[in-house]
């Protein structure tokens, strides 16, 4: 455990947030910065900053879909924008901090994660929908009745919710949203730039 | 002359212009693509969108001013947010068009563009004082008393409305925004992939 960490908050909700995870990971590794996710419930900020979700603002909507589908193309990454968009992510996230806080590890959890990202976002399945949710959590590995209970589980609901609004209190406004080392960096776009601060220590 | 174009759409209120106007000169000289300055007034796109000045959204305004500091130092340009902020940027922007139209060059125009940022967003000095841009216009060498004039002429009062409108119908919800070609970029975050596009021919 490296005493270097990069926060990684993000709603799964969010497709940028899908493409950040896609490379947070080798920056971690590669940087010795242990990666830490943290799936949280953007519209909580939205009701902050009365932002709405991104690609049903006016202008900035279209552009969005055309920017993500740009950027997946340059990454290389398999990339379609779901139908229905955006959903409730609050069981998918409850589901992660229940793998994340039980006898399964956080490798677990972030594995779940990244697997549930990538199946809404390149293999279009809901992941809003209990019944998506317990085969992903079968293909970990793990007990799928055990996860879909802790969806109602006071601790977890309680656990998002505190996570939840600690983002909010730290300004987090958008998705993905990174701290390294407490140093905020907004976006999937930024990523090159949390690699320079690392390597060069801030400027 | 060449006949690829990057068209910079920007509000001379706009410290990401700032920042990106010191860039793609450099980019458009290098690859051999004509850079277009196309000030305009960035309030027509709030209208369609319900944005207002970045600054003043919570939470994301915060982390814009940290942003755009950090980003500033990291490309070692002098910047400091100027007050008032923002301010009305009609007159700098029809001026601009003025030197445009003018017997003026398009490069006097784009030189004043340069220093009026500067001015504003590197030397605190308010571009939406008239005194302040008979100084500027002086300092390119071009006669002060016709500049300050052209601010009322209905013909760059429609230049400057027409530019606006057809910034919007075109998708501007930002600043700077930039077409290559055609194709759109937002954020002066972005040249990056602005050159990679011109260099592989869109992917």
């Amino acid at each position: 455990m490296s005493s270097n960490i990069i926060e990684f908050y993000f709603d799964f909700a969010s497709p940028f947030a899908y493409l950040a995870a896609q490379k947070v990971e080798d920056l971690g590794e590669r940087l010795d910065y242990d990666v830490i996710w943290k799936p949280m419930l953007l519209s909580a900020s939205f009701k902050q900053t009365g932002g709405q979700p991104l690609t049903s603002v006016p202008l900035k909507g279209e552009y969005s879909i055309h920017d993500m589908q740009r950027m997946a193309r340059y990454m290389k990454i398999p990339f379609k924008l779901p139908t229905p968009f955006p959903i409730m992510t609050t069981a998918v996230a409850r589901i992660f901090y229940w793998m994340e806080a039980s006898e399964h590890s956080q490798e677990h959890a972030s594995t779940f994660a990244k697997s549930a990202l990538k199946a809404y976002f390149a293999e279009n399945r809901n992941i809003g929908d209990h019944e998506v949710l317990r085969q992903l959590v079968k293909e970990c590995g793990v007990d799928p009745d055990e996860a879909i209970g802790a969806i109602n589980d006071d601790k977890y609901k309680n656990m998002l919710r505190t996570i939840t609004e600690d983002a909010v209190s730290r300004g987090v406004f958008g998705s993905p949203f990174f701290f390294v080392n407490g140093e905020p960096f907004w976006g999937s776009d930024r990523i090159w730039m949390m690699k320079k601060w690392i390597e060069e220590g801030g400027w």
